[in-house]
Formats: structure tokens, sequence, C-alpha cells
């Protein structure tokens, strides 16, 4: 069963710099269609090999179903090419999971990021594979590539190692790759080794250099929504071979993610995107996220542009 | 505003005994809408005042919107009042908690009961009221009566007792009540208390009997799915002025919950009621809940049949 799920055929690689996209809303906390292709096209512009849309970052837990999958038909339709994303697909529903999942293929998708279910607690490895195995047979489509984000900050719910194992044995081909967001480095690096073909994305560039020189895909991450540009030489300057440079390159980077991280993350990322588009669709979160104050906002800009944060971002 | 949302007009107090209803599923995983209206109507027959459908217990997270839409309406359909009904109706996404509560509002619901977004972790009482009265101002119906569910073992999002008053402030009349499962009897002690006219739920029917007593509105639980009966029995001896005999029930009642509790309530209550009743739609359950196994599920019926428990169930 497991082997037909999987073709090798027609699904590119994910590797490289990716931005966790922010999702610009209006006034009335829609989605910006318009806007979130404007985006998403300057990201890969400026550098990014691909997006990780509908993430964390993207307030995809705030939008409906029905919102995120609209949302996603109009970034394809608005010039984003399908091929460059990695949806966030992930449900405490398996059904809509399903759904979602089947609507990022449809526009061309290379994979899905697929979240654990999150509402229960202490759940046990047997239930989360059961997750994760019928969202597979559910979808039964050999262009089905799984990545399992892994947020344990936020889901309340990790994904171990001894689940990947049996996700990969049960699943080889389809369960794809990781991004891990527990802020682990020593996790990284041993899911990096011990699982070989499967791509690991660290869900910050402070890991970007250390996660490539460990044989790791790369990195997905909100802070990417900012510093896209210096995270694509990091990575460019590695792939080179020129380590000094990379390394060089990466403390600048880390510094930037350092800055930033020092307030919520989303708001300030939206605050910084207001600030260098002159934008208003930057000033919508959705609740329960609040906007960061204009004094704090102002001050991370002039933090940044300090630290050499180039006025055209991203 | 507020006092324009709010009509005293049609819409019944909440109060009583409540089961969070289990929801029955099919072998596909989904919900058996014949199998849901019998169990429902059971439980009503059995001694509850009222039904919280789609709660935890319910696995209404595990359920699409749309799952849940269609269900409630089958249910009533099924020849279960809406009247009787208090439906979880939260989600993550704001859009979806409006959508959900006006279902429930359509087929008549006195109230919804509604979970904070839970997702985001660490989130400001700022961004939680913003969701709270996003859905209520989006609602816009006088009939709409929002009780806050607390359960920040399952969500990592507590309601606090400043947001609640804050809310209460903004919307008197719409912020109704709560249900608290926080486990916490010195909490409940303190809403009943502190907010004169909030009805207040114990999320378990162990604090039945002291909850009546502090003039909180009663319990909304899982393990009443098969307790309703006694439970009913402690509820009308109270209200009889029975209190010696309310505490001897109460303390029978107690013995069944602690029972229960030492297993995974949810797997434990569905194997129950499939032992009860012979009916296979309670073998199943959404991933990422796993059923009991065989041996622990004959364990536990075995010591609640000792303590009485009746055959015929709930």
């Amino acid at each position: 069963m497991a082997e037909d799920l999987a073709s090798k055929e027609n699904v590119e690689q994910l590797t490289g710099v990716f931005a966790a996209a922010l999702t610009p809303m209006d006034d009335g906390l829609n989605v910006d269609h318009e806007a979130f292709a404007a985006h998403c096209s300057r990201l890969l512009d400026a550098g990014c090999h691909g997006l990780g849309v509908f993430g964390t970052t993207g307030e995809a837990n705030s939008l409906s179903a029905d919102e995120r999958i609209v949302a996603l038909e109009a970034l394809v339709e608005g010039g984003v090419s399908g091929e460059r994303l990695l949806p966030g697909t992930g449900s405490c529903a398996l059904t809509e999971a399903v759904r979602l999942s089947r609507a990022a293929l449809e526009v061309g998708a290379p994979g899905v990021l697929v979240l654990p279910p999150f509402y229960y607690k202490g759940v046990s490895d047997d239930g989360l594979f059961r997750f994760f195995a019928g969202l597979i047979e559910r979808i039964a489509d050999p262009r089905l590539r799984v990545y399992l984000y892994n947020f344990p900050q936020m889901t309340g719910v990790g994904i171990s190692l001894p689940l990947i194992e049996r996700l990969l044995e049960a699943y080889p081909g389809v369960i794809a790759g990781t991004k891990d967001s527990a802020g682990d480095w020593e996790r990284i690096e041993t899911l990096c080794h011990e699982f070989p073909g499967f791509r690991v994305f660290a869900g910050t560039e402070r890991y970007l250099l250390d996660t490539l020189r460990h044989g790791g895909a790369g990195c997905i991450s909100a802070t990417v929504n900012v510093t896209s540009q210096l995270a694509r030489q990091v990575h460019d300057a590695h792939e080179a071979g020129r380590e000094g440079e990379a390394e060089a390159l990466q403390g600048h980077l880390t510094e930037l993610r350092d800055t930033i991280e020092a307030y919520p993350a989303i708001p300030a990322l939206k605050s910084i995107m207001g600030r260098l588009t002159g934008e208003g669709v930057w000033r919508s979160l959705r609740p329960p996220l609040t906007n960061l104050d204009d004094e704090k906002a102002d001050e991370l800009l002039s933090r940044l542009r300090d630290l050499g944060l180039h006025r055209e971002g991203p």
C-alpha cells in the first residue's frame, strides 16, 4: 500500500531558504489576495527558494478551511507558482487536513506541511500515527509529500523520533521531511543524521548554516519575511564552499533574528512590513493576536536598520 | 451597542445537569447521525436538563465545521429539541466560530459554548477580548448567549477573571456564563460569587452539589454520559432542600467519577457506552484519540457495576 502511494515522478525535492509567509489582511480581517500574491512574489524575487504559506506565521489556524483554500487558489492565480509552495495543511480535524492537502496538490504544491492535531493533549504516538496514516490513506495520491511540522510550544503535542521512524517505515517516500520549530539544535542535528533522505528544515534561520552543514534541507522561518536576501546569501555561500563568508553572513542573519525575537514575532513582522512597504494591509491581525504598539514597532525597525536591514524589504 | 445585542426575550436560562455528549461514529469515522440523536434523546430521558454537544468529549475539534453543522442539524431533525442544546462553537478561526454559532442559533440553541482560540499560546487578554468581541459583533443577533469554555489543560489558553469581567461589562446579557473545566474548585467558587447572574457550570459532576450550593448553574460533564440519572437525583434532592440525601447521592456520583477518571475519559466513556448498549458506533474515535483496549474496558465496566451503575445506561 505504502509504495503504491509514493511516486518519485514529478515531485521536485524541496530545499533551501523558505519564508513562512505572512498573510496580509484588510480592515475586515479578510485575506487581501492581491497583497498576498505581491508579498509572496517579492519574497521569491528576493531569493527565497520557496514559501511556507499558511503556517503559524501566516495565521493559518485563524482562518477557516474555506478561507485557506480560496487564498491558496488566489495566490496561484495571482502569479505565484504552486511549485514553489509548501502550504500548511494541518488541522485538528483529519477530514479538514485531507481537504486542505488535496487543495495544495491541486495547485501543484510539491509538499504539504502538516501539524499534528493540537487540541487534545497527552495523546499517544499511536493516535498521532493514526492521524498521519489516515491523512495519507484518504488522500491516496502518489504526488503527496508530507512534511511533519513540529512546534510543541504552540501545539502542546510533540512529534517524537520513534513516531517519525514509524511513519517513515510505513510510508517511505510520502513522509518526506519536517519543519522543526522546537528551537532545539540537538534535535535538528539528530534528525539530519538519524533519517537519511528525510528533509529537515529548521524553523529558524538561526540554524540555517548549521542545518545545511549537517545535510539538512534548509530553513522555513517567519523572520525570513524580512531577511530573505541575507538568508539566501548564507545558503549560496555555503553551497559554493565559501564557508568563511557563509559564517560571517550567518552571524549577521542571527543578529537580525535575535533582534526580532525580542518582540512577539508575528505582530513584529507585520509592523516591519507595514513600515517598509507603506501598505496598510500589514496593520491587521486576526485575534487572538494583537498589533505591536507604534512605539515598539518604531524601535524595532530602527534597531534593524542599525543592523543594516535595507529599506526596500524583504 | 452591547445592549442592542442582548435581548432577554425568548432565551431560556440554562440550568442543571448537562451531559457533554459523546459523538458516535461509524467505521469510516463519520458521525452516525441516527445513533447521535438516539444517544442524546436517551440522555434527556435519563434526566439531563440539557446537552453540551460538540464539546471536548464530543470530539468537536476533530470534526470539520461542515461536519459539526450537518450533525447539529441532523440532531434536531432527529427529534432532539435545539432548546435543550448548548453546542460548542469554538474554533481557532473567528470566522468559523461565527459560522458555527449562527448555525446553533438557527436550530434554537439558547446558548453557545465557546473555547478561546487555542493555537497560539501566551496570548494577551486583549487578544482574547478581541476574539469574543469580534464573535458577538459579527453575529449581531439578540438571541446570542455566549458561555465561555475554560479548559486550560487542553487549550493552553486560560480565560482569566479580569477578562470575564471586561467581557461582562462590554456585553452584559450576551456573556451569559461559563463551563469551567480547569478542575479547580476555588475558581468555580470565586466565579459563582464574583459575577452575579453569570451562570457557572462546573466541568465535572464532582462539583455539582457544591456548585449548586454556591448559586452556580450546574455541571456540564463528560461522565454524565453514563451517570445522568444519578446526577439528576443529586440536583433534585438539593432543589427540594433534602441536603442529606443530596450529599449521599453526590458521594456516590463522585465515586463513579473517580473510577472513570482513572482511564482516558473519552475512550473510556465510548467503551462503556458500547458495552452498555451493544451498539458498534461506540468503537470509533477520530485520531488522535485511540480506543481503550478491551481488557481495560471490561475492568472499568466491572468496577462501575460494582458501584451500582445500572445496565441500561446512561
